[in-house]
């Protein structure tokens, strides 16, 4: 299908900063035409579906600038330059919650802004999670409540907007479906 | 909550574009300390899981060139200044596909990157499907593939990784729940 690939023509480099940085490329259309891209690079990410041994979701709620108000989402983070997604989802973890983990899954991968952003977030499920002695704590200008909820709070607040992203809502589906499909 | 809240002391204006702008502000953190945040100004999308009579799923290949491959999603498109979002969705539903629907319901909205965007997806389902005549035609810089799919052909494009973005993915589970629930 790659006859409707966009030939990149130019790339103008637009800002370059501590988390994303923006470019717009003049790129060749199929029919020969051209048009402009605007393009966000992104380092990429990690989210964790945290599970207790209570069966309660682990979450977080911070206060999200971009939105300018607080949702509740899984506990999630930047990848690291040559950082295993696996690592990172463990780091954040703990990091965010305090909590290690015996059993770490990949459940699923996906870009989140595909139009205009190359994010892609790596969906993990955590189990058998234990309180870590001298835990790693939050980055200096990160600021959480951490919260553990069943999952029929976290469906509550997903109707109330309160659990208000793609990932979360991604990973509060996944719970109902297993849940469905063990019924 | 408000006690996690960020109070912006500046905002610089980076950049802005055709379909997003940029701006870094400066905050005040809790703790007194000052950061910066990167901030995407999206104008929010739509997205629609229509379903045919056949109950097919109906999908778009594009190239985006912000991941640089196709991939296939569910049809989505950007809101016009002061459009509705049911509105969008239907236009976007019949630039894309051709198609109009008898039956239109609201899903889910979510943010898709919190970090650093407010970019928002409202997630419709369409059903009652017809062939539109003289549907409009899409936007001069689109350029998509028109897919009539099964779910076990798109659980199957999820694990290959052609389908591969949060939207799509969340409205393929959902359509798995669905019929894990009337089971």
């Amino acid at each position: 299908m790659s006859h409707l690939e966009e030939k990149t023509i130019k790339t103008e480099k637009i800002f370059n900063g501590k988390v994303i940085s923006l470019q717009v490329d003049d790129v060749e259309l199929p029919n020969g035409k051209t048009s402009k891209r605007e393009i966000i690079k992104h380092p990429g990410a990690v989210a964790v579906l945290a599970i207790t041994d209570e069966n309660k979701i682990v979450m977080v709620e911070q206060y999200r600038k971009a939105l300018e108000k607080m949702i509740i989402e899984i506990p999630a983070g930047k990848l690291e330059k040559g950082e295993e997604p696996a690592s990172t989802a463990r780091r954040e973890l703990e990091e965010e919650t305090g909590y290690d983990c015996e059993k770490l899954e990949w459940l699923i991968s996906f870009y989140t802004s595909p139009g205009f952003a190359d994010e892609i977030i790596h969906l993990y499920v955590a189990k058998g999670l234990f309180k870590k002695e001298n835990a790693a704590s939050l980055d200096e200008d990160e600021f959480v409540n951490v919260m553990e909820i069943t999952l029929e709070k976290a469906q509550e607040y997903l109707r109330e907007q309160r659990i208000y992203d793609a990932k979360t809502a991604y990973a509060i589906q996944y719970l109902q479906l297993q849940e469905a499909l063990n019924k």
